[in-house]
């Protein structure tokens, strides 16, 4: 539902909030936490706009805002934003209102001053986790993705019977899960060498990103309730960008029977701003299939979903390795794509989640699964894009090629969106440095 | 490592505790958390001993224990276990020692008046979830089990080439964990029927028990730090039943690529009796596998583990039907076998968890898979003990037969420990009751 707050026009009284190209603008307005840089004081939930930070804390106590929207301040001021999550829909919007009022152009001169004492530099801070990550769960819904995965796997045969009836999804581990700018360690496994008879032990010669969004669950469910998919979209807090690095060695050696484990479980990376559901609504599209494609059943079927429920976020990947950071160099753009290419909506992917009465809890984190777009250049995984290892992926900025990660290099996921009639908004980044592993 | 509080001998002044074929004498100890029925008092610690709970909020506030032994158990009285796990064996074995002493036959009479008003009928408390789970895995060891399934699905090829390399796992879903006790409604989902070209939506028509036991771990670990197998015996605080309902019409329409998801994720039950490794060290036995097999690989491996990696848990489940509830009778016994035919140990699951850097938190949940032993009424699921529901299983105290589960079906799981030179301590029991579907 659009309002004043998505108006294209809107400018704020921040000045780096009109910054061109700029992630920030008031039309965002995204929730994280953040902590002071060298401050004992601790973490807390803070809006960016333009290169600046909101303190919720500090304006909770500057009792700036009235009714829903400083009562809900006051609970997106705490250390994580679990609570918040929970408080839903209504609460979200009173305080995405309450915000905008303050922080727009026209504001009154004494609100605007008593607001501008509560911004610090987003350099002078260090972002932290947005959630307590409770339980996380990792969707499988890129029919492009799945495609290249399958055809890499079992080119006879690639797409599994049950990919155009229902969102496929694992549980992910919650405990690994990471804000952007926390590297990790090569991992260690067993694997078998292709031909070999017998696995071997050893660091990970397959290490891959995965180009997902995160997607963080508002007001929890009861065990034993499903969720309708009409209910689903007012449970979804908002979005991220999220790497789902993986070990493909360990991976495809593992796997079979019971999927992924030790190949996904080491390091999960998040972006730390959570772009609101609120502020993706001008970027919304119809939800289109061929024909030839089965309907969704019924439980996965809803007018609105077919009227919107695709979401049109472009998503990048560069890849930064040791030498260019050396060379003062932001590396290369390896993929780009659109999240609109996904073939179940998120909407879809929480009513399939409770169909059985698993129990959503505020603040649990979804992946989206691997972005792919249609065409080779739009692959999510360097698995995709090397074609199992078999192609290397050129690095122009420094003449290198890679095949899979090695040390010291980077992922960098970017996200944004942009609509004739609506404003520029972005994600900011998720990054992440594969150091060399420990054994 | 045997101390005075496994000597059989041992006697409490506890009168209950001696009772023939009880789960709870001293030799046992197990903590639990506990709510007075009908009290707005906070739920808490406790040590069950014969009928009783020692109330270890009470316990402490008395101050009859010493030092560490103290210590420990303020830190066990609290609203989870999780603290307490978090402490380590040496306080672990404190507090054992000092309540072992404490309640011992020959305790000082003015000591024992003093623990005996901290003592509850365990008849008048009301069980929770021993902790909050917030990570939980769930493991596939048992060979025959994986040979029973596999004979199912591909009778060419039943097991996996990975299968005897290492101990398989997938993430489970933490928020649907309960306590035994709790019932829940027979799931909804797709499932697709056989020969059908498309799914259906529907109630499950193949609903399972899994018998497993669940390990709790002690003291967490960091992100990129590998537990050695020689380290890993340390970390595990202790043992629970566990019982993995699985949907198995929408598991095997579901999991392929990625393993279980909804087939699993709507209810997990546990006994809310953890038994700690301390209580099981009599009834270890050596690691044996047969010459024919591959050795496991260094780090899946340990002079230790090999010595008396195995531990001898006697395992029961009786299936009571509505009918048979009705007739006030307890059911069938379904199957029996013990969890020292499992392929892994335990500290082989936690070193595979974390040969890769994935952390551990406190209270971590793990399942050990479902336990099938050598023969076919040892099976540890019904559709092992029915061949995926070809043959009637009999139900001879009411003369009906399950080839899966039907509404008001209880399954009761129990467990409990038997060596020669040593007490018998058991687990108590893990217990749910299927409710009609509610779509």
């Amino acid at each position: 539902m659009l309002d004043f707050t998505h108006d294209p026009q809107a400018t704020s009284w921040v000045a780096s909030a009109q910054a061109a190209g700029g992630d920030f603008p008031i039309q965002n307005l995204p929730f994280g936490i953040f902590a002071l840089a060298g401050s004992a004081e601790r973490p807390r939930g803070g809006v960016a706009i333009g290169d600046q930070v909101l303190d919720l804390a500090h304006l909770a106590a500057a009792r700036v805002l009235e009714g829903p929207a400083q009562a809900a301040c006051e609970v997106a001021a705490g250390p994580t934003l679990n609570a918040f999550m929970a408080l839903g829909q209504p609460a979200w919007r009173a305080l995405r209102h309450g915000l905008f009022r303050l922080l727009q152009a026209d504001a009154p001169a004494a609100l605007r001053d008593a607001v501008a004492a509560c911004l610090v530099p987003q350099a002078g801070v260090t972002m932290k986790l947005p959630v307590e990550v409770r339980n996380y769960t990792d969707f499988y819904t890129s029919v492009h993705h799945a495609m290249n995965m399958g055809n890499l796997v079992r080119p006879d045969d690639p797409l599994t019977a049950n990919f155009k009836w229902l969102p496929i999804a694992y549980h992910g581990r919650a405990s690994s899960v990471v804000v952007s700018g926390t590297d990790f360690h090569r991992p260690m496994g067993q694997a078998r060498p292709p031909g070999a008879a017998a696995p071997v032990y050893g660091p990970c010669s397959r290490l891959d990103f995965e180009l997902e969004l995160g997607f963080f669950v508002g007001r929890g469910t009861r065990l034993g309730q499903p969720l309708k998919l009409s209910e689903a979209r007012e449970r979804l807090f908002g979005l991220c960008l999220l790497n789902d690095w993986s070990a493909r060695d360990h991976q495809f050696w593992e796997m079979d029977p019971l999927g992924p484990f030790l190949g996904k479980n080491f390091c999960t990376s998040i972006s730390p701003w959570v772009v609101t559901m609120e502020a993706l609504a001008p970027y919304r599209l119809p939800f289109e299939r061929p024909a030839t494609d089965p309907a969704p059943l019924p439980y996965l079927d809803a007018p609105q979903e077919r009227a919107d429920g695709r979401l049109d976020i472009q998503l990048e990947v560069r890849l930064q390795s040791a030498t260019a950071r050396e060379r003062g160099l932001p590396g290369d753009r390896i993929t780009a794509t659109s999240f609109r290419h996904q073939y179940w909506t998120v909407a879809q992917m929480l009513a399939q989640h409770t169909v059985n009465g698993c129990n959503l809890a505020p603040g649990d984190l979804m992946g989206t699964g691997t972005i792919s777009g249609p065409t080779a250049g739009e692959a999510g995984a360097i698995v995709e894009l090397s074609r199992g290892g078999a192609l290397p992926v050129p690095l122009p900025a420094t003449g290198e090629e890679r095949r899979f990660l090695q040390d010291g290099d980077a992922v960098i996921l970017r996200g944004w969106c942009e609509q004739p009639g609506a404003a520029r908004i972005g994600f900011g980044s998720c990054q992440g440095t594969v150091l060399p592993a420990l054994g």
